[in-house]
């Protein structure tokens, strides 16, 4: 099921469930999403994984069938598990939670009838809350992803010509991330995103609203897909706003960079931009573990209305609620970072903050980093160079 | 919220939609998915579409705020919904259908709430045996998707270099196709398939089980993505199979292509070649409305059998239940071409036909096309060359 090198990690892993289930009360917990059954066991495959707070947890797997070694049971269709786990004198007594926030109605139905007489939970928030704290197994493959993601960003000078689209600017360092070993895939929780790659923003289409949850919007080429690059073509002036996924390794690091196209002269452009810059370094100071997360919102937010520029913050025409999210095997884990947060920052949780403005008539403005919370502060994984950088 | 444009094809759309659920008895049917949102509007946003079969819809927008026109409302929360439906006289009495089969469980029972009187459906069924007919409208979308992808596929001779990867040749043809206009996000309907841009299979990767429910498997370069290209060089007698998406309009086409590196000398992956073509022309001739979907299956099978080579068909160690798929917004879309399906083809139908095999020491062979079903039969929709292409 798992190779040998990161079974000592895949333990520490299932310790914090177990934990996370002592605490609640919850005796069961089954996972079937491939982001939880990776996180689980180190790769995707299509089945379960069955926890109990005091045992490993029992792997069960339809596919890829007969190719997996280590401990587990094949099974066709999920009513085997059943019979299974009662020989095991392992089926729950009281209570077993589902991934409510992910499986479709009708999967968690067909799930739930297979534990008829117990209490069904909702297991989304406690895998989340789990996975939202990175092992140093994971800080590692962060680290290494936001090296490469640094990799693919130092390309964006040489790529830059003259009169080309931003839509020509995203597919060329979409294909630099894929030598540099970007599995491309962008790995959203929930529904309320879709993207290929992320988003390449010019000018004022970062002011084109959009129906998903990121920070920024853009028209994008097709009303199938109303998001980032819409073809602008580059012209002196504009900003180009680069936030496109990097996921070299099942863990995504979040880098947002500013490229001025020849130089931007806006002064509110320029101060918006080091406005963000300062935002970040006084986050950096603070985020420490034990601070409120809504506490990072509020700085920010404290921030801007000094300069009055809460009319550009995290957007124009339309705006961002939140500065920031937890990023990992998807790219919005928690905690997220908004007002209302209830989350305190906590040793290994891993965070994208990105305190955004979009100037009309030069296009967004800032930058978005990702970083890791140790006990003496945050450690930044992303580390291409930040400032507005003129493209000629 | 829609261009007058399209308004025409939109009342086409809502006919049919309203049609089924007279033909159900389904009183209202509220859709909120991307994909969905899509079809009812012409565009994703964030929102509802709520249908009652007698009038035109309602579209309740959340996101974006304020920036669409036409006969809609803006709302902030789902519960907002009960009031306007109320004040409209268009709050359902006896049923409403939610996309159970893609709401996750959580937001199906806060959408159920609002409606607390009334039987709840599942009205995932209902659109997509509705998507899966196509109007003139979209089959002009495949038609031009399936030109542009025919572009992409006519690149891989002038790509190939010695010595190159899958993986390198998959990134160069991601580049053409975005080049082409390719939006790139690969819609697929429920959790059993991620990929980030479809598979390039070469040699024995082609026999590497999958987790994910594709026709093919392969290794793919991380267990967190378990499919696709492994990084394996391109040898001389390999096959090398290209399976990309192709979107280039919000409708896919789906086609593969069977390359020889070289040359293939192995008779028996030359004659399985042969009868993917075969199979093709065969069900080419025989599908027309009215014919059963599982008897396009059936005779695929029994011209495998003939050959002897189902030990090799639909993969070798582990094969696919299917032989082909409905296609359009979605990648996976209805009818599924299996032995069981219950679908009879109608016109307006699309489906992608992919009889394929896995020759050890080779790789996969066939061909893989999307077609459309017509009153006098199918018509193809992607047409690039079918024979087993030297590539030098």
């Amino acid at each position: 099921m798992y190779s040998k090198e990161i079974l000592p990690e895949l333990r520490i892993r299932w310790k914090k469930i177990q934990d996370a289930m002592k605490e609640q009360g919850t005796e069961a917990l089954l996972l079937t999403s491939s982001v939880n059954l990776y996180y689980a066991s180190g790769r995707v495959f299509n089945g379960f994984a069955f926890f109990t707070s005091d045992e490993e947890p029992v792997f069960f797997v339809r596919r890829p069938f007969g190719f997996l070694a280590g401990t587990l049971y094949y099974i066709r269709k999920p009513e085997e598990m059943v019979a299974q786990l009662t020989s095991l004198n392992r089926f729950p007594q009281t209570n077993i939670a589902l991934e409510a926030d992910s499986l479709s109605y009708t999967e968690y139905n067909r799930l739930a009838s297979l534990f008829p007489e117990i209490e069904k939970r909702n297991g989304t928030p406690l895998i989340r809350e789990v996975r939202a704290v990175k092992s140093d197994y994971e800080l590692e493959k962060m680290r290494e992803s936001g090296r490469r993601h640094d990799a693919m960003y130092s390309h964006v000078s040489a790529v830059f010509e003259e009169g080309m689209t931003d839509l020509e600017m995203s597919s060329e360092l979409e294909y630099i991330g894929r030598q540099l070993g970007n599995l491309g895939l962008f790995r959203i929780f929930g529904s309320s995103m879709e993207t290929y790659t992320g988003s390449v923003l010019a000018g004022d289409n970062a002011d084109n609203p959009s129906p998903y949850d990121f920070s920024m919007g853009g028209e994008g080429i097709d009303p199938s897909l109303p998001m980032g690059a819409n073809g602008t073509v580059l012209r002196p002036g504009m900003s180009l706003m680069i936030d496109l996924g990097g996921n070299f390794n099942g863990y995504m690091t979040d880098m947002s960079r500013t490229f001025a196209i020849h130089k931007i002269n806006n002064p509110l452009a320029i101060e918006a931009h080091r406005l963000s810059v300062a935002i970040q370094e006084a986050i950096k100071i603070m985020a420490k573990p034990g601070v409120a997360v809504k506490d990072l919102y509020a700085v920010a937010l404290e921030m801007v209305k000094e300069k009055n520029l809460e009319a550009y913050f995290m957007g124009h025409n339309q705006q961002a609620a939140f500065i920031g999210h937890g990023v990992g095997i998807e790219i919005n884990e928690l905690p997220v970072i908004t007002p209302r947060s209830q989350h305190l920052l906590k040793v290994g949780m891993t965070f994208a903050l990105e305190p955004k403005f979009v100037i009309p008539g030069v296009g967004a403005v800032g930058v978005e980093n990702t970083f890791a919370v140790h006990q003496e502060g945050v450690e930044q994984l992303t580390n291409f160079p930040e400032d507005l950088q003129e493209l000629f």
